[in-house]
């Protein structure tokens, strides 16, 4: 009785797939492209060329879909990040915002700066100084309070060069290549410096990334009842920093496993990319060179805000990816489209 | 044209439903039971309810896979933890296997309790002493060495009393509940207080739970370079405590979503029990009652390890689902089958 119903089910399996290659539905085409807002080039061509090796069943580098693990930067890679890093624009805003409530800040270093917009005072305030606005900012509030918190901002800020929300910065040709790798069998990962709750609202709608893979620094949380009802307190202490070598250890503690890809744009992913080339099989490294300064920015080795040098230097020794925004890219940003 | 491939592929998906339907692959019948190990009664009742609560298209409290998170402790929830938890045997073979190039730990404690075998000087160690060991057994090689000494440990170890594998002694209807809930679009995590990387060499293979999914308490590990390799080294020095307080901590970590339903046996599973129950909609909460002193072992208030006293007050006073592991359970281990 089993058997017969196991035989029912492989014959209506096999006819299913065969309707499906007839109707369209089964491996891409060529001429369904599924990088489109990539033009043709060495980086197009070594991203389509790594997926078909790893996803050709029985070919020599074939890698079984659980183990096909993409690691993303997310500032510079992602998104954009001039003037300055977004969520550096909302931890200025949100002093802004807390201000009347901390009538000290006036005067007070280095709040002050932050509320008069006086950039290079704030850069004299130094590590220490921007460390002291993320507290104040980012906690003393539930999980839940902040993830109200960011999605609001996001809702009603604007860049500043285009006036649209933060989140409408983000680049249409990655977003294509997220989606191939998704439909090559891969699991999509953020593994940024950035904040990891800071992301989490926004990156399922925005990248189809869902919470659970996201990597990210963070603070401290911790488990406390409020009138019955258990909270997550978000304490001013750094829990995990996930930049330069914090990176690969970040995606061993979430991930454990070594990722087949990874893509950045800076010296803050070059451990990231060196842990992912030193694993076996075909691999694929790729970075995201800003050389556009009329659509997006221009910036590498000189940028205090993204830094490309060490890895730029690395890519072209190791035989890595780069991609030319400017050459490589047919839009930059989906409104653009 | 596109729209014709469209339609065609529509069709054919509507033909393959009815197909898969027809040839018994569509949902599953009455007469297919997912929890044959599972005897009638309130505990399961109470699981197969709340699955066709949050499951149902439609239905009032009807959740979208996404949002279908399940966490389940591992020692004493998904495994046994008698004589002591499998991962201090570990420690304590490890010790044995490391003495010969430690011949201080002849005549030093807690060394000399553990290598003889002497459980009350060991535990007059204390906790100071289980982390010496532990950090003696777990720190001062690479991730990639200490997942082969896990599992070459695994493939050697015998439980005392079953002399049988370790990953022998997991629960058999737990595994048919994994099995259940990822057949009805939930993700299933290990969140545990046991170590994340001694998990995660084998919970794939006996868990169906990839690596991605194991929360667990962890040390901290450093990037390096060796002889040009990037490698992650183990450092003697605690990262993150996942047991009690930290399980919710740890589950907002690594997942960043509320689970709908969690599963675990003692007080250390209390808040991410609470924590679980605080969401909105319907939700499960499992305690599992080691009742069975004949096929399992049976212990609770009183117990030294594994104790469950706050947690059985509290799932009784709330309502939370108790598993009776000797009424419930048709057989424990599936080498009992």
């Amino acid at each position: 009785m089993r058997s017969t119903r196991r035989r029912g089910r492989a014959l209506a399996l096999a006819w299913c797939v065969t309707l499906l290659v007839v109707a369209g539905g089964g491996p891409a085409r060529a001429q369904d492209d599924p990088l489109p807002s990539w033009n043709d080039g060495p980086a197009k061509a070594a991203i389509r060329t790594f997926v078909r090796r790893v996803t050709t069943p029985g070919g020599p580098e074939y890698v079984a879909p659980p183990e096909r693990i993409a690691t993303f930067d997310n500032d510079g890679t992602l998104w954009s990040e001039q003037p300055m890093y977004f969520q550096l624009a909302f931890v200025l805003d949100r002093v802004k915002a807390l201000a009347p409530k901390n009538p000290d800040w006036a005067t007070k270093q280095p709040f002050k700066a932050a509320l008069e917009g006086d950039a290079k005072a704030l850069a004299a305030s130094g590590e220490r100084g921007l460390l002291q606005l993320l507290m104040a900012t980012h906690a003393g509030m539930t999980t839940a309070e902040f993830d109200t918190i960011v999605r609001s901002w996001l809702a009603s800020a604007r860049h500043p060069r285009f006036q649209r929300p933060y989140t409408d910065l983000v680049f249409q040709p990655m977003l294509e290549l997220l989606a191939h790798l998704r439909a090559s069998g891969f699991k999509t990962y953020i593994v940024s410096g950035g904040g990891i709750e800071f992301m989490r609202p926004w990156t399922t709608e925005v990248y189809g990334i869902p919470p659970e893979q996201v990597v990210g620094s963070s603070i401290k949380t911790r488990f406390e009842m409020r009138e019955g009802k258990p909270v997550l307190m978000r304490l001013p202490e750094l829990d995990f920093i996930d930049d330069k070598a914090g990176k690969p250890v970040g995606i061993q503690k979430f991930i454990g496993r070594r990722p087949l890809a990874a893509f950045g744009n800076s010296d803050g992913d070059l451990q990231m990319l060196q842990w992912t080339a030193a694993g076996e099989g075909a691999r694929l490294m790729l970075i995201v060179h800003h050389t556009d300064g009329e659509r997006e920015w221009a910036y590498d080795r000189q940028s205090h805000i993204g830094r490309l040098d060490k890895a730029l230097d690395e890519a072209r020794a190791k035989g890595w990816t780069v991609v030319d925004m400017k050459k490589d890219w047919k839009v930059i940003y989906p409104f653009q489209r």
